[in-house]
This record gives C-alpha cells, sequence and structure tokens, in this order.
C-alpha cells in the first residue's frame, strides 16, 4: 500500500489491479484508514486517469451488489441529480418514463446539507415506504414500471466506507472521487442507460459552471466505458427550482407538475430530462420527439396514474396524493416581504437551502430526523418585479419564534435593485452527449 | 481539525496556533491517525511557508523535554547529518571539538535503510553505553566536553508519533517535514550552533543537489528564527566517505583519524566541519582559523585523548580504542575483484550500503539487530585505476556463503571503463550560511 501511495503522490497512474487491490483490500479491513485517508488526498491533489476513475468506479460497483433487471421487457433508464434546492425532478421523471415504456429503478438518498433529498420528500407522504427489500423492488418496479428506494446495504460498500472517511479527512472535493461514488451507486441498479443532472450556480456543490462540465463529462465517460448509455444536462441552480423548498411541499409542487401544471422551470426541466432518457432508452428516435411524448404522458394524465400506483404499491397513503392538502403542514406562515421595491437580481440559493435546513426540513447531520411539513415556498425569482413591503417569499414553520433564524438568512439571500438583471442565465447550460440527439 | 485538512489541501498557510493545533492534540491521541495522515499528504504535495516550517518545528520541539545545559561553562556546538555509507564524521568531530575548548551535546540515531548510524557504530566498542539517563549525560559532558547518547523517550515525542504514521502513508519525502523531524531532535538538545552535513548524490536520501540545497536552506532558516547559529554543508555521497563501511570497522577508521591519518576525504571533511562548529560557537574568529585548530587539536593527540576519555566514561572498553585490532572482527574476507582493467567511473553508492545491510551490518527494519564485525573495505574510489582482477572492495563477513548477496550488488556498483572520468565532484560542494566566515 506504501508504494501505491507513493504512485499516485508522485503523480504516477495506478493500474486497474492496483486500484482493485485498494478498494477491496480496504473495504474488507486490511488497509488501515491512514493509509487511504494520506491515498485519498494524493487522489484529491493529483487526481486520476479517465482509466483510474473507471478502473475506481468498477472496483466500488462490485464491491457489493449490482442488481440483475434483466427479466424486466425493456430497457431500464435512470437520472441522477447532483443537487440543488428545490431539485424534486425524480418525483415527476419515474412515473413520466415508466408511463412511456421503460423502466425506472431509482435508488435514491437522503438530504445532507442545503440540499434536499429525493427519500425525504417521498416518506413525507404518510405510509410511503422506501426501505424495500430487493424482491419487492422487483416487484413494484414488474407492476408500475418504476419503484424508488433508499441505498441497501448491500450496494457498494466501499462506497459507504469511502466515503466515511472521505467526510472526516477533507477529501470530498475531488471530481473523480465524487464521479466514481455517484457512478459506483448508480450503475449497481442494473439500468442500460443513465441521464445526469449536473448542477451549477450558487445552490449547487459547484459554484463554477466549468467545474459541472469537467465532473459532467468525467461520468459521461466512465458510464460509457461500462457500456451505458449517457447524457448529463449541465444545469441552472442559481435559484431554487419551481418555487417549494421542504419536503411535502415539493411532493405537492410536482403532483401539480404531473397534472400539467407547476412552474415553468420545474416542468420545462421535468420535460427536458425525459426526453433525454427516453431517448438513451430507445423509446424515441431523437430527443425532441422523447419531449414530445412526456408531454402527451403528462397531458393524458397517465403520469400522474403512474405516480399514484407507485405510491400505493409502496404502501404510501393515496387520499394525499388526490388531495395534497392533506399532506403534512404547518399551520404557521411567515412572510419574508421586500425591503424595497425593484428587481431581483440575484439569489443566494444555497442560503435559501440552509434556511429549509434550520426550520427542520433538511439535515445538519446524517442523524437528524426532518420535519415534512416545514419549508418556503419562493414567490419571486430572478427578473421578477417586486414592490416594497411585498413578499419575497413564505416561510411554512410552526412559530415566527422557530422562524427567525431562517427568515434573517432569506431577507439577505436576496438582492433586490433598482433595475432588472442585465444577464439571465438560460435553464440549460448545455448537454454532455456523445452522437446523435 | 478538518478544516485545517482542507486549509492545506487548498494550498493555503496555517497559523501558528493552527500547526500547534495539530501536532499538540495528535501527540495527545485527541486526533485520529486518518485526519493526520490526509493533512500530512496535503502538506508532501501543498508545501509549507517557512514561517509553518518554523511553527511546525517550534510544535514539535515543545512537545516533549528541552535539555538546559546553561549550567556549561561554554557554547554548545552539533553537527547533525542526513546520513551517507561510511559517514562516521560525528566520531571524530565530538572529540576534536570537545578538545578545543566546546561543548557537543550529540543526541543520535540508530542506522535504518542503507544508510549507518552513529549509535551502531558506537556500539560496536564492547560494553559502550548510548542508553544514558540526563544526568549521567550531564556528568559525561561536563567531564569531557562531550557525549554521545541515544533519542530519549522525552525528547520530542511529537516527532516520533508523527514519523510512525509518515513511514506508512508515504509522506516521509517531504523537506518541510523532514527539516521539521530533525530540527525538533537537534534543537532539543540545547546547542547554542548547529552544522549541517547535508548529502547529495548516489548514496545520499537527495540524489539531486537542487533537492539538498532546498532542504538544507530551510534547516538553516528555521534554526536562525529560534535563535541559533546555523550553516550547511552540501557535500558529496557519490562514493562511500573515507574507506571503511560497516561498523567496528568504521570505529577503526575513525581512530585513524584522530591519530592525524585516515583516508584523504573523510578527514578532509571532519576538518571543515569541525571548523565551522569552532566558528560558530566562537571558539575561532573565522572558518579559516578554526581548521587550523581542528589541525593542531588533531596533531597534538588531544582529540584521540578526548575520544579515549569519553568512551572510557560511557563504559566502553578503552583497550579496543588504543588497539584497535581487538575490536569485533569477522575471520572471513571475500575479495571483490576488479571484472577488467580501467578507472572507476562510478560507484551505486546506495548499493554499497545495502550491501553492508545484507550481510548484517545494517538494520532493513527498526527492530533488527546488527552485528558489529562486518563490513566491506573500499580499495577503489571514484577516478583511481584498476587492473583486471585487482580486488575492489573486501567483504567482512562470516562465510563465502553470507557474501554472495552482498558480492552481487558490489561487483553491479561500480562502473569500469577505459578512460578516467571526465568530471570529479568536489567533496564539498557548497556552503550555506547568512553572513561572514
Amino acid at each position: 500500500m506504501i508504494d501505491l501511495i507513493r504512485k499516485k503522490r508522485d503523480g504516477g497512474a495506478l493500474s486497474s489491479a492496483e486500484i482493485g487491490y485498494v478498494v477491496d483490500a480496504y473495504t474488507q479491513g486490511s488497509i488501515p484508514d491512514y493509509q487511504v485517508a494520506a491515498w485519498l488526498m494524493a487522489v484529491v491533489l493529483r487526481g486520476m486517469t479517465r482509466e483510474e476513475t473507471a478502473a475506481l468506479t468498477h472496483s466500488m460497483l462490485h464491491s457489493g451488489e449490482v442488481l440483475d433487471l434483466s427479466f424486466l421487457p425493456a430497457k431500464k433508464v435512470d437520472k441522477h441529480s447532483t443537487g440543488g434546492v428545490g431539485d424534486k425532478t425524480s418525483l415527476v421523471l419515474a412515473p413520466v418514463v415508466a408511463a412511456g415504456g421503460l423502466y425506472v429503478p431509482m435508488i435514491s438518498g437522503r438530504g445532507l446539507g442545503h440540499t434536499g433529498g429525493t427519500l425525504d420528500k417521498l416518506e413525507s407522504i404518510p405510509g410511503f415506504q422506501v426501505g424495500l427489500s430487493v424482491s419487492e423492488f422487483h416487484r413494484v418496479l414488474k407492476a408500475c414500471g418504476t419503484s424508488m428506494i433508499g441505498q441497501t446495504e448491500k450496494i457498494a460498500p466501499a462506497d459507504r466506507k469511502l466515503y466515511a472517511l472521505r467526510d472526516v479527512t477533507g477529501t470530498v472535493e475531488s471530481p473523480y472521487l465524487i464521479c466514481a461514488s455517484i457512478m459506483s451507486k448508480k450503475l449497481a441498479e442494473g439500468t442500460d442507460a443513465l441521464v445526469l443532472d449536473v448542477k451549477t450556480g450558487s445552490g449547487a456543490f459547484m459554484k463554477k459552471e466549468e467545474d459541472a462540465v469537467f465532473l459532467a463529462e468525467l461520468m459521461v465517460e466512465t458510464g460509457e466505458r461500462m457500456g451505458k448509455r449517457m447524457a448529463a444536462l449541465i444545469t441552472n441552480m442559481d435559484q431554487p427550482l419551481g418555487r417549494m423548498v421542504g419536503n411535502a411541499l415539493e411532493v405537492q409542487e410536482c403532483i401539480e407538475v404531473l397534472h400539467g401544471g407547476g412552474p415553468a422551470d420545474l416542468s420545462e426541466l421535468c420535460l427536458h430530462l425525459a426526453a433525454w432518457m427516453f431517448y438513451l432508452g430507445g423509446a424515441s428516435k431523437t430527443v425532441a420527439e422523447g419531449k414530445h411524448l412526456s408531454e402527451e404522458i403528462i397531458s393524458s394524465g397517465k403520469a400522474f396514474e403512474r405516480f399514484r400506483h407507485m405510491v400505493e404499491l409502496q404502501g404510501g397513503d393515496i387520499s394525499t396524493i388526490d388531495d395534497p392538502m392533506r399532506l403534512p403542514a404547518t399551520e404557521h406562515r411567515v412572510n419574508v416581504p421586500s425591503p424595497r421595491a425593484g428587481y431581483v437580481t440575484a439569489i443566494q440559493c444555497e442560503q435559501v437551502g440552509t434556511a429549509c435546513v434550520i426550520l427542520g426540513g433538511g439535515r445538519e447531520r446524517k442523524e437528524d430526523s426532518v420535519d415534512p411539513a416545514v419549508g418556503i415556498v419562493v414567490h419571486k425569482k430572478i427578473g421578477d418585479k417586486v414592490s416594497a413591503g411585498e413578499p419575497l417569499c413564505t416561510i411554512h414553520c410552526h412559530s415566527d419564534e422557530q422562524a427567525a433564524r431562517a427568515r434573517k438568512l432569506l431577507e439577505e439571500s436576496y438582492e433586490i435593485a433598482a433595475a432588472p438583471p442585465a444577464h439571465r442565465s438560460s435553464l440549460i447550460h448545455r448537454v454532455i452527449h456523445k452522437g446523435e440527439r
């Protein structure tokens, strides 16, 4: 192991066998934490070749179970997002794509830090079970084309152990390690194709677009090396996606989109991501055709029906899907008024996510529990005109006292100027995909 | 700690307080190995400022006891070598400089890898004790001006713990960490001045002169920041120093030098180092005057007398000093003949050191014991003319079988060409010292 640490320290590239040794021996406990910590720091500072990144992903993937979904009679596709604020597209995409004839076996995570997590959102539906066994997962997938569950102990155990070490040794922030962590878990789902939603902006982990593009290209190439069809969309996270931030609030907004409504940015992004999932899964000949298909599926009511069915199969109370007013909600509301008249020129989006965490809607530590009812409804977004005293957003909370810290953060997160912003970022900055569309 | 790891990872400089925290908390066991390992790797790859290096040295020095030798009525000086093959100058320097009126409190190490260690050489003198208590060390120093002992548990415990971690995490090779490790131990001796012998060449840890110069400048500046008078000599280690490699053999060669004889390179280097010790310790007005003083002390017999006295005070059998033929020796000798006539153009000096280790004269692991009697006598050095079959060197061993591997290494280490080498390296490449000489 010392030789492998030195090799990486001195800027060399490790062979697949050498990387396999590090991953396997560490997972089995035969290399100590301190040696792997030194190696990880050398990787952070020296980087990895594409071959090394693929080998690391491969070793981590095969450290555990890889689902065999070959019994399903159509292509399996999934989407992964690097995380943002109000980022709730999975709840829309899974039923849309399943209703279009593909399978969407979705293994998701919980929120951590300022970003939300799909599992927390689903669990705001009373009764919804995310901890299915593999056979239950198979049954739900077969019955309604999609199932959304949490990571099991058996999937990529190397990633769990490595991530825990990275978290306490300042070695999280490396595109190579992030790529291997994400891809090893996503490829364990046994999908044929994967669409990546790589966020960039003030609410994303990657503030700079060039970093997002670098990671996206790395993940696309790594997936392709493993025989998967891949595409990545670099999307805007300079402000919350849609209007709702908070678990039950976000489920409610997704139901709006599944009914053909909802905020324009959210529904637009969902249509694009679904279009790519259809295209990569072979359900449409072009991406444009995939987008039409998505629109039809939503307007026909099939997407909502599919979502309702999945919720039912996973034990959720469908009365809350039929009537979202029955989802967990707070009694109390606190408006955050605009201090002056003008235009919203920027939103410190990470602070909006942090405000939701402070309310109890997210986690500061893994072991924290979340409150499904709390959250923030965003009324004004970048470019919007506001008058003095008009609400910028509304906090859903249990009391004024509870809202105080979140309110301060939200007040600080809005920038209001006399003139509208000169430049408006596009929702989708670019698409990374090799070949036709 | 995670923030401090990140700061160094991202190329920032830590404050003295932050570095003090890392050293103290790690020594006390309140930061885990894996976090320090990641931090050390970040230091290796990002480097340190001069301020950080001084702060690290200071924290490591004060993690343990700093000797107070203020009761001694003259300046205290010492020398440190970064290690080489046949590098035995300490045994000459300590008595020469002590005989010149300064005190030389020398805390030395054992051999590790291809380089020898002063303690192992001293222990080849039957009865010699290197494990003196602090009060015994004081007593010997007071009585004969020098004492040579091993590192105690109480000196720089942070260095011991950090070094053990560096050794298994590929983080040894950093000039900043090497500087702090060496200087924290040497400054714990409570000396006023320190001369560094920084070796470069095929038998040194630093093969490239630029690396040796970089480390030397770092150590000189670090020592000066702590109020010590400092100088560093960058010296040649492209071939063994002197003719003897092996513990008792090297003691024998030092006795020759103390009697005014011995190989020219060894005695020349000893005179230069002693000259600098005298100069920095204020016993001579110039370095040149220090060199004359050294020559006089040797030719007067005072240096030998001082060495004999120290050996006696530390329990050594002085009959072996008076008659070096009584030092441990092997019965058996194996010559390594030259394969052809010509000139020695190069010696792979590290291999000569390794040959001695293989014979049992050094250590591959810390816990190995050493054989005082074995070793190598070098007859031909770079530039020397040889005839075919003439011995290049002689192995002192217990049998032909035992010598086989060492012999092969020695054969391979000599390069013999038809013409003499175009370029001959000087013994002292340069001197690093701020101010007059």
